[in-house]
């Protein structure tokens, strides 16, 4: 055996042990009896402790050293596990533990700040959060001139730094602003949807959407809960989505959502799982292929016309005037506070906010005591109205409790890059709508799949992009895209 | 920390990723996509490598020589870890990934010799599997006068001896054989139920059945599967069952009998949990609860009683003439050649066969060319007639190609347990049958919570029945239980 056997030895046991907790996770929110948290925790943090002891393994750095790759996907792989390696064995021991302790408190704090409107309730964890994140970070930046947030954005989006990804969203903020307002204001609105919709004939037509999208179900599952996801590589990547009884475009967006993120997992070249490379490039790739099923694929009018006489078959008239009203009821932009619920639109103002905030946060030229107004200062700037209270505002996302600060900006990330992905795709196949109009997404999930998805962790993730579509991503096709669709549905 | 919390806190989270590993296997069975077996076996083998290297951990050994128990549970954990440490380093890792080997390709070919009824296909693998745990026994036994075949029982019923089985297996093997030609050629003969149930409603009377016999759905849950099974422990105990269009008893009376082990499991102290403890005392153990929840409570007169009322509730006039038909219908013994559709006293002979031809398997005194002509020689002997076909024989079981030989005497050894553990609870609660009447077997699983399964591993199985019924288990009462109860529903 050669150090690059060995090591690819060693990680192929640690990816499958990490598959496992994975498998955890989705058991935890799909499965679980409710009684065994205690022990589900316990069991988590023997088999994380199993993991960080294999990602520091002192024979790493020796196999790392000696590893000679066979070849570029060799290469690759080996930049992952040192990369791995390197972020694992800079942050102390005891600082990954209490990074999980504080942020297992926090969690249930923000929990029940959230439930009581009580900020001040949260600003004490949160601000221990933080002190150890930036704790962490500057242990990863050691030796480096990083920006601590820039580390921290690492984990998720690897080679993105702040300054890159804040000129993208500068560019990007007036326009959506603009957009966003004249819409609201716009004298024509779409209708809005009204009814009760039976849950089993929901997750039935969820199941059938997943289909269409491409998700193979011999090699995954569809189970309900209360937040949507998708988990798990390789041979078993599950979907989770919800039903409510009013709002079935909730449960068949969300299905289609994650059959992107599960359609990446699944279209990864076989000879890649359980190495680095069998799982997708970044967070923002990610967000983009499940963006663009949503989206770009899921509520184009093409489609839409297809899915209104489907829904119809199934639900009888849904009082929207024909396919142009359900076409208009699905991209409806609503007035509102909340992240999770926002549009194609309002999204990114969203994420945008986030991200100068957490920004200005980590750098410390933001005081978590400020943050609150900080919020409701800048919300109001965007959308033009006030917070009413923080469970609309700062209260609302979990992320920061848990320490995921850098997370954030990768969800408009995947938006930018579904934006080029989109405008590379209607290059390669003009008559796309024609098939989507007859509920037929395949000539554009298989130009993804062979351009992108099959690749998984092959590239970096700009290179991932770069590779699909030819040319360096920017935000100019995602605005192109959303002020054409939105001002024609507006009639502005 | 002294020696003692060392071991203790390694150990916690080496029964933690034990946990984990079961949870795979439910998974497996319960919930995996079915083109994830090659990735789950995967991940299986690399969580049990982990677990084997915590087993064999160098520091086990003078954590072991300098612990010293705080009190009694102390002594009784230090003793189940050292043994599970000896086994684990008496066995060389060449041998235990050669067995793991050819056990699984073993269960491939047997259920493949099973469907085309060929026993020639098995042989040679079942040769293999037989000489490589020969080669285990030999391992274990080291340094001992231990015989092999008692070396491979101590795996499931640690302290029991062939020896000892035997005797009891003879002793009850004359009366067994007796009993069964009686009611076999006996006039009067229970009547059979026939009809079409509703699979969903079997499923609701199920878990309502497993309410009724203490089952606590907070920790636990119930899901159909192909096989019935109970997996977890402590704070997660999962049973499965399995539906028949024409047979609810089988749905019903599988359900009680999982409720029985996965209540033993959630009744141990809380405070045994994660530990060596927090486990049923043995293999026989278990089934004891299993049976005595199946057949000595499930299936008495008192239960059949209320179950009928119960069942004619949601599905009608079954067609039984009664209460006293339903009785029968439950408890009727059939000629076959099935051990999993074997009744109470045909249950024993099965096992009494198997444990009479692994015995002289593994002493070198039978070969496995010779184990067909053995096995039918025997089952005519037993049964009085012949076996058509080795699917009907040898090959229906699974396990000798799983290397599980001692596993089986556990199954009749539990229902000796059972019986012992019936006629101490009959003492102690004398008015149980008006209990079991009106549908409530809480005063029996109560006694056995206090009496048996709150003490999980805390005393060896022998102890922890002695410690129940005040006396050393024999196979009396289960003998004068059946005779006494098959006499009376067949008229003898």
């Amino acid at each position: 055996m050669t150090a690059f056997d060995d090591l690819m030895a060693h990680q192929r046991d640690t990816e499958a042990l990490g598959q496992i907790l994975g498998r955890l996770h989705w058991d935890q929110e799909a499965m679980m009896p409710r009684g065994a948290s205690v022990q589900r925790s316990e069991e988590i943090a023997a088999l994380t402790a199993v993991l960080h002891a294999r990602r520091t393994d002192p024979r790493m750095a020796d196999w790392l050293a000696q590893a000679e790759a066979p070849d570029d996907a060799g290469a690759a792989a080996l930049r992952l596990i040192a990369r791995a390696h390197a972020r694992a064995t800079r942050v102390p021991g005891r600082l990954a533990s209490e990074i999980a302790r504080a942020t297992s408190i926090a969690q249930g704090v923000w929990a029940e700040a959230r439930a009581r409107d009580e900020p001040a309730l949260f600003l004490p964890s949160l601000a221990e959060v933080l002190d150890l994140k930036r704790e962490e970070a500057a242990a990863l930046a050691q030796g480096t001139d990083t920006a601590p947030y820039d580390v921290l954005i690492d984990d998720f989006e690897p080679g993105a730094t702040a300054q890159g990804i804040g000129a993208i969203f500068d560019r990007m903020r007036p326009r959506l602003v603009a957009l966003r307002a004249a819409v609201i204001d716009a004298p024509h609105q779409p209708p809005t949807l009204r009814g009760h919709f039976d849950r089993t004939a929901q997750m039935r037509l969820a199941r059938e959407m997943a289909g269409v999208f491409g998700y193979d179900f011999a090699h995954g599952r569809i189970d309900e809960v209360v937040h949507p996801f998708c988990s798990g590589g390789g041979q078993d990547v599950r979907i989770t989505t919800r039903t409510a009884e009013d709002d079935p475009f909730n449960c068949l967006y969300s299905t289609i959502h994650e059959t992107g993120h599960a359609a990446y997992e699944q279209s990864i070249a076989p000879e890649y799982r359980l190495t680095p490379l069998g799982h997708g490039a970044s967070m923002g790739v990610h967000e983009s292929q499940a963006r663009m099923y949503e989206n770009q694929l899921g509520r184009s009018r093409a489609f839409c016309g297809w899915l209104h006489d489907r829904m119809t078959a199934e639900f009888g008239d849904l009082g929207l005037g024909g396919a142009d009203g359900f076409y208009g009821a699905v991209n409806r932009i609503n007035p509102g506070h909340i992240r999770t619920e926002a549009d194609e639109v309002q999204y990114n103002l969203h994420i945008m906010l986030r991200f100068d905030l957490e920004r200005a946060l980590v750098a410390g030229d933001l005081a978590v005591a400020d943050l609150e107004c900080a919020w409701n200062d800048r919300f109001e700037a965007d959308f033009g109205y006030g917070v009413p209270r923080a469970s609309l505002g700062m209260l609302q996302d979990v992320h920061w409790s848990l320490g995921l600060f850098g997370y954030f900006p990768t969800y408009a990330l995947g938006n930018v890059y579904a934006g080029c992905l989109h405008a590379a795709l209607l290059r390669d196949v003009p008559d796309l709508d024609t098939h989507l109009g007859a509920g037929d997404p395949g000539p554009a999930t298989d130009w993804l799949r062979t351009h992108l998805q099959v690749h998984g962790g092959l590239r970096t993730a700009g290179d991932t992009i770069r590779h699909a579509i030819g040319t360096d991503p920017d935000e100019g096709p995602l605005l192109d895209y959303l002020e054409a669709k939105f001002s024609a549905l507006y009639r502005l």
